[in-house]
Protein backbone atom coordinates (compact mmCIF):
# COMPACT_ATOMS: atom_id res chain seq x y z
CA UNK A 1 0.00 0.00 0.00
CA UNK A 2 1.37 3.56 -1.06
CA UNK A 3 0.08 6.01 1.73
CA UNK A 4 1.00 8.84 -0.49
CA UNK A 5 -1.96 7.90 -3.25
CA UNK A 6 -4.60 9.14 0.31
CA UNK A 7 -2.59 12.89 -0.08
CA UNK A 8 -4.24 12.95 -3.19
CA UNK A 9 -7.77 13.56 -0.77
CA UNK A 10 -8.87 16.68 -1.09
CA UNK A 11 -9.58 18.56 1.91
CA UNK A 12 -10.78 22.35 3.15
CA UNK A 13 -8.79 23.66 6.28
CA UNK A 14 -10.93 24.38 9.49
CA UNK A 15 -11.01 25.78 13.46
CA UNK A 16 -13.21 23.53 15.40
CA UNK A 17 -14.43 24.70 18.58
CA UNK A 18 -16.68 23.82 21.15
CA UNK A 19 -17.61 24.53 24.61
CA UNK A 20 -18.16 22.30 27.22
CA UNK A 21 -19.43 23.90 31.01
CA UNK A 22 -17.12 26.45 31.42
CA UNK A 23 -14.68 25.27 29.28
CA UNK A 24 -13.93 26.65 25.63
CA UNK A 25 -11.14 25.12 23.33
CA UNK A 26 -10.94 24.74 19.06
CA UNK A 27 -7.85 23.21 16.89
CA UNK A 28 -7.40 23.14 13.44
CA UNK A 29 -8.24 19.59 11.22
CA UNK A 30 -8.93 19.00 7.88
CA UNK A 31 -11.93 16.33 7.93
CA UNK A 32 -15.19 17.75 7.44
CA UNK A 33 -17.57 16.94 4.75
CA UNK A 34 -21.30 16.96 4.10
CA UNK A 35 -23.19 13.89 4.51
CA UNK A 36 -26.43 14.05 3.67
CA UNK A 37 -29.20 16.83 2.88
CA UNK A 38 -32.48 16.12 4.43
CA UNK A 39 -31.76 16.70 7.12
CA UNK A 40 -28.37 18.45 6.87
CA UNK A 41 -25.99 16.90 8.36
CA UNK A 42 -21.93 16.64 8.27
CA UNK A 43 -19.12 14.00 9.75
CA UNK A 44 -15.86 15.59 11.48
CA UNK A 45 -13.14 13.32 12.33
CA UNK A 46 -11.37 14.27 15.23
CA UNK A 47 -7.68 13.17 17.05
CA UNK A 48 -8.85 11.29 20.19
CA UNK A 49 -5.84 12.41 21.88
CA UNK A 50 -7.10 16.19 21.54
CA UNK A 51 -8.76 18.61 24.06
CA UNK A 52 -11.52 19.11 21.54
CA UNK A 53 -12.20 15.79 21.15
CA UNK A 54 -12.47 15.16 24.64
CA UNK A 55 -14.61 18.16 25.13
CA UNK A 56 -16.92 17.82 22.20
CA UNK A 57 -17.86 14.24 23.36
CA UNK A 58 -18.89 16.32 26.50
CA UNK A 59 -20.95 18.84 24.85
CA UNK A 60 -22.23 16.97 22.23
CA UNK A 61 -22.18 20.40 19.94
CA UNK A 62 -19.43 22.15 17.82
CA UNK A 63 -18.86 25.16 15.49
CA UNK A 64 -16.63 24.83 12.35
CA UNK A 65 -15.24 27.81 11.10
CA UNK A 66 -14.16 27.34 7.31
CA UNK A 67 -10.84 29.05 7.17
CA UNK A 68 -10.31 31.44 3.95
CA UNK A 69 -7.82 32.80 1.74
CA UNK A 70 -6.93 35.48 4.01
CA UNK A 71 -5.88 33.00 6.53
CA UNK A 72 -2.70 33.59 8.03
CA UNK A 73 -0.06 30.83 9.53
CA UNK A 74 -0.36 32.68 13.30
CA UNK A 75 -4.00 31.57 13.34
CA UNK A 76 -2.61 27.70 12.29
CA UNK A 77 -0.25 28.06 14.98
CA UNK A 78 -2.43 29.55 17.65
CA UNK A 79 -5.08 26.63 17.33
CA UNK A 80 -3.26 24.16 15.91
CA UNK A 81 0.61 24.13 17.26
CA UNK A 82 -0.48 24.46 21.27
CA UNK A 83 -2.91 22.17 23.64
CA UNK A 84 -6.15 23.86 25.41
CA UNK A 85 -5.06 21.44 28.24
CA UNK A 86 -2.25 24.13 28.39
CA UNK A 87 -3.42 27.66 27.27
CA UNK A 88 -6.95 29.21 27.39
CA UNK A 89 -6.92 29.67 23.69
CA UNK A 90 -10.19 32.34 23.53
CA UNK A 91 -8.73 34.44 26.26
CA UNK A 92 -8.23 38.01 25.02
CA UNK A 93 -10.02 36.89 21.88
CA UNK A 94 -13.39 39.12 21.59
CA UNK A 95 -15.06 36.30 19.47
CA UNK A 96 -18.67 35.79 18.37
CA UNK A 97 -20.90 32.98 19.95
CA UNK A 98 -23.21 30.93 18.14
CA UNK A 99 -26.64 29.67 19.75
CA UNK A 100 -24.97 27.18 21.67
CA UNK A 101 -22.49 29.66 23.47
CA UNK A 102 -19.18 28.03 21.24
CA UNK A 103 -16.96 31.07 20.19
CA UNK A 104 -16.32 31.04 16.17
CA UNK A 105 -13.72 32.87 14.21
CA UNK A 106 -15.29 36.03 13.10
CA UNK A 107 -12.37 36.67 10.83
CA UNK A 108 -9.80 34.87 8.41
CA UNK A 109 -13.33 32.45 7.81
CA UNK A 110 -15.37 32.42 5.06
CA UNK A 111 -18.40 30.40 6.62
CA UNK A 112 -19.63 28.78 9.84
CA UNK A 113 -21.47 25.77 10.86
CA UNK A 114 -23.13 25.38 14.63
CA UNK A 115 -23.60 21.63 14.92
CA UNK A 116 -25.44 19.47 17.12
CA UNK A 117 -23.84 16.16 17.29
CA UNK A 118 -26.35 13.01 16.42
CA UNK A 119 -23.85 10.51 17.04
CA UNK A 120 -20.03 9.23 17.14
CA UNK A 121 -18.08 6.36 16.54
CA UNK A 122 -14.19 5.50 18.36
CA UNK A 123 -12.01 4.72 15.39
CA UNK A 124 -9.11 4.19 17.15
CA UNK A 125 -6.49 7.02 16.31
CA UNK A 126 -9.95 9.19 15.53
CA UNK A 127 -13.48 9.74 16.71
CA UNK A 128 -16.24 10.38 13.53
CA UNK A 129 -18.76 12.27 14.94
CA UNK A 130 -21.68 12.75 12.70
CA UNK A 131 -24.07 15.94 13.41
CA UNK A 132 -27.17 17.70 12.52
CA UNK A 133 -26.16 21.76 11.10
CA UNK A 134 -28.85 23.78 13.39
CA UNK A 135 -27.51 26.88 11.90
CA UNK A 136 -25.05 28.23 9.24
CA UNK A 137 -23.94 31.57 7.92
CA UNK A 138 -21.83 33.12 4.89
CA UNK A 139 -19.24 35.30 6.80
CA UNK A 140 -16.92 36.98 3.60
CA UNK A 141 -17.08 36.19 0.34
CA UNK A 142 -13.14 34.90 -0.14
CA UNK A 143 -12.62 31.49 -1.16
CA UNK A 144 -12.28 28.81 1.44
CA UNK A 145 -8.90 27.69 2.45
CA UNK A 146 -8.14 24.16 0.79
CA UNK A 147 -5.32 21.95 2.69
CA UNK A 148 -3.64 22.16 -0.08
CA UNK A 149 -3.33 26.32 -0.34
CA UNK A 150 -2.50 25.64 3.31
CA UNK A 151 0.69 22.99 2.89
CA UNK A 152 1.97 25.56 -0.66
CA UNK A 153 1.11 28.71 0.60
CA UNK A 154 0.53 29.59 4.26
CA UNK A 155 2.34 26.87 5.81
CA UNK A 156 6.68 27.97 6.19
CA UNK A 157 9.10 26.42 4.35
CA UNK A 158 11.28 24.20 6.67
CA UNK A 159 14.69 26.04 7.59
CA UNK A 160 17.79 24.56 5.62
CA UNK A 161 19.74 22.29 7.57
CA UNK A 162 22.99 22.94 8.80
CA UNK A 163 24.99 21.02 6.61
CA UNK A 164 28.04 20.47 8.75
CA UNK A 165 25.79 18.88 11.44
CA UNK A 166 24.83 15.12 11.37
CA UNK A 167 20.40 14.82 12.20
CA UNK A 168 19.92 12.41 15.19
CA UNK A 169 16.32 12.57 15.08
CA UNK A 170 12.56 14.44 14.22
CA UNK A 171 10.49 16.01 16.43
CA UNK A 172 7.01 15.85 16.12
CA UNK A 173 6.07 19.93 15.83
CA UNK A 174 2.85 19.57 16.80
CA UNK A 175 3.03 17.25 20.44
CA UNK A 176 6.80 17.00 20.72
CA UNK A 177 6.67 13.17 19.92
CA UNK A 178 10.67 12.28 19.53
CA UNK A 179 11.20 9.58 16.78
CA UNK A 180 15.15 8.70 17.09
CA UNK A 181 16.88 7.96 14.06
CA UNK A 182 18.44 10.17 11.32
CA UNK A 183 16.12 8.84 8.05
CA UNK A 184 12.31 9.22 9.31
CA UNK A 185 10.01 7.57 6.87
CA UNK A 186 7.93 9.10 4.52
CA UNK A 187 4.92 7.55 5.61
CA UNK A 188 5.77 7.94 9.15
CA UNK A 189 2.45 9.62 11.55
CA UNK A 190 3.27 10.42 14.71
CA UNK A 191 1.76 7.41 17.29
CA UNK A 192 0.91 10.13 19.77
CA UNK A 193 -1.30 12.95 17.51
CA UNK A 194 -1.47 11.23 14.51
CA UNK A 195 0.30 14.11 12.37
CA UNK A 196 2.20 12.32 9.25
CA UNK A 197 6.07 13.22 8.81
CA UNK A 198 5.95 16.54 7.27
CA UNK A 199 4.85 18.05 10.71
CA UNK A 200 8.33 16.67 12.14
CA UNK A 201 11.72 18.80 12.22
CA UNK A 202 15.31 17.58 12.37
CA UNK A 203 17.34 17.45 15.82
CA UNK A 204 20.89 17.88 15.14
CA UNK A 205 23.98 16.73 17.13
CA UNK A 206 24.98 18.83 19.95
CA UNK B 1 -29.85 28.97 8.25
CA UNK B 2 -28.16 29.92 4.86
CA UNK B 3 -27.48 26.90 2.76
CA UNK B 4 -24.36 28.19 0.66
CA UNK B 5 -22.42 27.89 3.92
CA UNK B 6 -21.90 24.52 3.21
CA UNK B 7 -21.06 25.54 -0.41
CA UNK B 8 -17.82 26.25 1.00
CA UNK B 9 -16.82 23.00 2.57
CA UNK B 10 -14.02 21.80 -0.01
CA UNK B 11 -14.05 18.15 -1.65
CA UNK B 12 -12.50 16.26 -4.57
CA UNK B 13 -14.32 14.74 -7.36
CA UNK B 14 -14.12 10.47 -7.73
CA UNK B 15 -15.17 8.10 -9.44
CA UNK B 16 -16.71 5.35 -7.22
CA UNK B 17 -17.09 1.66 -8.20
CA UNK B 18 -18.15 -1.46 -7.45
CA UNK B 19 -18.75 -5.41 -8.43
CA UNK B 20 -21.58 -7.37 -6.41
CA UNK B 21 -21.64 -10.69 -8.22
CA UNK B 22 -21.64 -10.17 -12.00
CA UNK B 23 -22.90 -6.32 -11.65
CA UNK B 24 -20.07 -3.76 -11.92
CA UNK B 25 -21.36 -0.33 -11.42
CA UNK B 26 -19.56 3.40 -10.71
CA UNK B 27 -20.60 6.82 -9.97
CA UNK B 28 -19.17 10.37 -9.47
CA UNK B 29 -19.22 11.15 -5.85
CA UNK B 30 -17.49 14.30 -4.20
CA UNK B 31 -17.12 13.00 -0.32
CA UNK B 32 -14.77 11.00 0.73
CA UNK B 33 -12.05 11.78 3.28
CA UNK B 34 -9.90 9.91 5.46
CA UNK B 35 -11.02 9.10 9.47
CA UNK B 36 -8.25 7.34 10.98
CA UNK B 37 -4.97 6.48 10.60
CA UNK B 38 -4.37 2.91 12.96
CA UNK B 39 -5.78 1.10 11.01
CA UNK B 40 -6.19 2.96 7.78
CA UNK B 41 -9.98 4.46 6.90
CA UNK B 42 -12.52 6.61 4.81
CA UNK B 43 -15.47 7.71 5.19
CA UNK B 44 -17.83 8.20 2.31
CA UNK B 45 -21.17 9.19 1.45
CA UNK B 46 -23.12 7.99 -0.99
CA UNK B 47 -27.08 8.91 -2.49
CA UNK B 48 -29.30 6.26 -1.72
CA UNK B 49 -31.09 6.26 -4.45
CA UNK B 50 -27.23 5.47 -5.93
CA UNK B 51 -27.45 1.90 -7.94
CA UNK B 52 -23.98 1.99 -6.80
CA UNK B 53 -25.24 2.99 -3.05
CA UNK B 54 -27.00 -0.71 -3.64
CA UNK B 55 -24.58 -2.50 -4.52
CA UNK B 56 -21.90 -1.59 -1.96
CA UNK B 57 -24.13 -2.48 0.53
CA UNK B 58 -24.29 -6.17 -1.09
CA UNK B 59 -20.26 -6.49 -2.09
CA UNK B 60 -19.11 -5.03 1.11
CA UNK B 61 -15.75 -3.56 -1.27
CA UNK B 62 -15.50 -0.45 -3.17
CA UNK B 63 -12.62 0.95 -5.35
CA UNK B 64 -12.65 5.14 -5.51
CA UNK B 65 -10.66 7.25 -8.22
CA UNK B 66 -9.58 10.13 -7.76
CA UNK B 67 -9.93 12.50 -10.69
CA UNK B 68 -7.28 14.51 -11.71
CA UNK B 69 -6.78 18.01 -13.62
CA UNK B 70 -6.84 15.61 -16.79
CA UNK B 71 -10.38 14.47 -16.49
CA UNK B 72 -12.71 15.52 -19.19
CA UNK B 73 -16.53 16.41 -19.34
CA UNK B 74 -17.46 13.33 -21.14
CA UNK B 75 -15.82 11.18 -18.01
CA UNK B 76 -17.99 13.46 -15.44
CA UNK B 77 -21.05 12.57 -17.79
CA UNK B 78 -20.55 9.08 -18.48
CA UNK B 79 -20.17 7.98 -14.53
CA UNK B 80 -22.10 10.78 -13.60
CA UNK B 81 -25.27 11.54 -15.69
CA UNK B 82 -26.72 8.11 -16.48
CA UNK B 83 -27.62 5.26 -13.95
CA UNK B 84 -26.73 1.83 -14.07
CA UNK B 85 -29.60 0.56 -14.09
CA UNK B 86 -30.17 1.45 -17.56
CA UNK B 87 -26.95 1.10 -18.86
CA UNK B 88 -23.52 -1.23 -18.25
CA UNK B 89 -21.35 1.64 -17.73
CA UNK B 90 -18.42 -0.24 -17.82
CA UNK B 91 -19.18 -2.18 -21.25
CA UNK B 92 -16.40 -1.85 -23.68
CA UNK B 93 -14.20 0.02 -21.45
CA UNK B 94 -10.93 -2.06 -20.87
CA UNK B 95 -10.33 -0.97 -17.16
CA UNK B 96 -8.05 -2.29 -14.83
CA UNK B 97 -9.58 -4.09 -12.04
CA UNK B 98 -8.27 -4.10 -8.31
CA UNK B 99 -7.78 -7.68 -5.81
CA UNK B 100 -11.56 -7.76 -5.16
CA UNK B 101 -12.31 -7.80 -9.26
CA UNK B 102 -13.76 -3.84 -8.86
CA UNK B 103 -12.59 -1.69 -12.17
CA UNK B 104 -10.82 1.33 -11.42
CA UNK B 105 -10.46 4.36 -13.66
CA UNK B 106 -6.49 3.72 -15.82
CA UNK B 107 -6.59 7.04 -16.76
CA UNK B 108 -7.50 10.99 -15.72
CA UNK B 109 -6.81 9.73 -12.70
CA UNK B 110 -4.01 10.22 -10.30
CA UNK B 111 -4.86 7.41 -7.19
CA UNK B 112 -6.53 4.90 -6.41
CA UNK B 113 -7.80 3.44 -2.76
CA UNK B 114 -9.42 -0.27 -2.56
CA UNK B 115 -11.70 -0.46 0.32
CA UNK B 116 -13.51 -3.16 2.47
CA UNK B 117 -16.58 -1.32 4.23
CA UNK B 118 -16.21 -2.10 8.34
CA UNK B 119 -19.39 -0.33 9.15
CA UNK B 120 -22.48 1.63 7.14
CA UNK B 121 -25.07 4.37 9.18
CA UNK B 122 -28.28 5.26 6.73
CA UNK B 123 -28.90 8.83 6.83
CA UNK B 124 -31.64 9.48 5.14
CA UNK B 125 -30.90 11.02 2.12
CA UNK B 126 -27.52 9.19 1.89
CA UNK B 127 -25.72 6.23 3.67
CA UNK B 128 -22.41 7.09 4.72
CA UNK B 129 -19.57 4.26 4.49
CA UNK B 130 -16.57 3.36 6.33
CA UNK B 131 -13.93 1.30 5.58
CA UNK B 132 -10.52 -0.01 5.82
CA UNK B 133 -8.07 1.03 3.10
CA UNK B 134 -6.76 -2.22 1.82
CA UNK B 135 -4.24 -0.93 -1.18
CA UNK B 136 -3.56 2.55 -2.26
CA UNK B 137 -1.64 3.21 -5.46
CA UNK B 138 -0.58 6.60 -7.14
CA UNK B 139 -1.19 6.55 -10.68
CA UNK B 140 -0.06 10.16 -12.23
CA UNK B 141 1.47 12.89 -11.04
CA UNK B 142 -1.39 15.12 -12.12
CA UNK B 143 -2.88 17.51 -9.16
CA UNK B 144 -6.17 16.04 -7.83
CA UNK B 145 -9.36 17.43 -9.45
CA UNK B 146 -11.18 19.75 -6.60
CA UNK B 147 -15.19 19.85 -6.43
CA UNK B 148 -14.32 23.96 -7.19
CA UNK B 149 -12.21 23.33 -10.39
CA UNK B 150 -15.31 20.87 -11.53
CA UNK B 151 -17.58 23.82 -11.18
CA UNK B 152 -15.52 26.50 -12.48
CA UNK B 153 -13.14 24.76 -15.19
CA UNK B 154 -15.07 21.37 -16.52
CA UNK B 155 -18.80 21.29 -16.28
CA UNK B 156 -20.03 23.62 -19.00
CA UNK B 157 -21.46 27.01 -18.44
CA UNK B 158 -25.82 27.11 -19.09
CA UNK B 159 -26.45 27.94 -22.29
CA UNK B 160 -27.88 31.31 -22.35
CA UNK B 161 -32.10 31.49 -22.48
CA UNK B 162 -33.84 31.58 -25.51
CA UNK B 163 -34.68 35.08 -24.22
CA UNK B 164 -38.08 34.99 -26.20
CA UNK B 165 -39.63 32.12 -24.45
CA UNK B 166 -41.06 31.59 -21.04
CA UNK B 167 -39.34 29.14 -18.32
CA UNK B 168 -42.29 27.21 -17.38
CA UNK B 169 -40.03 24.25 -15.54
CA UNK B 170 -36.91 23.20 -14.31
CA UNK B 171 -35.52 19.57 -15.12
CA UNK B 172 -32.86 17.61 -12.97
CA UNK B 173 -30.08 16.63 -15.72
CA UNK B 174 -29.07 14.06 -13.10
CA UNK B 175 -32.39 12.24 -12.80
CA UNK B 176 -34.65 13.87 -14.69
CA UNK B 177 -37.24 14.87 -11.72
CA UNK B 178 -39.15 18.08 -13.10
CA UNK B 179 -39.93 21.20 -10.73
CA UNK B 180 -42.83 23.16 -12.27
CA UNK B 181 -42.67 26.70 -11.77
CA UNK B 182 -40.30 29.59 -12.99
CA UNK B 183 -37.89 30.63 -10.42
CA UNK B 184 -36.26 27.91 -8.92
CA UNK B 185 -35.19 28.32 -5.27
CA UNK B 186 -30.94 28.95 -5.42
CA UNK B 187 -31.00 26.32 -2.52
CA UNK B 188 -33.27 23.56 -3.93
CA UNK B 189 -32.21 20.15 -4.18
CA UNK B 190 -33.45 16.93 -6.35
CA UNK B 191 -35.94 15.48 -3.91
CA UNK B 192 -35.68 12.07 -5.92
CA UNK B 193 -31.25 12.03 -6.07
CA UNK B 194 -30.38 14.81 -3.77
CA UNK B 195 -28.33 17.20 -6.36
CA UNK B 196 -28.26 20.63 -6.46
CA UNK B 197 -29.81 23.74 -8.28
CA UNK B 198 -27.04 23.96 -10.28
CA UNK B 199 -27.84 20.73 -11.82
CA UNK B 200 -31.02 21.79 -13.41
CA UNK B 201 -31.77 22.72 -16.67
CA UNK B 202 -35.09 25.19 -17.85
CA UNK B 203 -38.15 24.07 -19.82
CA UNK B 204 -39.26 26.72 -22.15
CA UNK B 205 -42.76 27.02 -23.21
CA UNK B 206 -43.40 25.49 -26.62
Amino acid sequence: MDKKALYNLSYGVFMLSTKAGEIANGCITNTCMQVANSPTRVAISVINANYTCELIKQSGVFALSMLDQTCTFETIKHFGFQSGRDVNKFADMNLPKDGNGVPYMGWQTCAVLNCKVVSSQDLGSHTLFIAEVEDAKVLSDQAPLTYADYQSKVKPKPEKKAEDKKIVGWRCKICKYVYEGSELPAEFTCPLCGHGADDFEPIYED
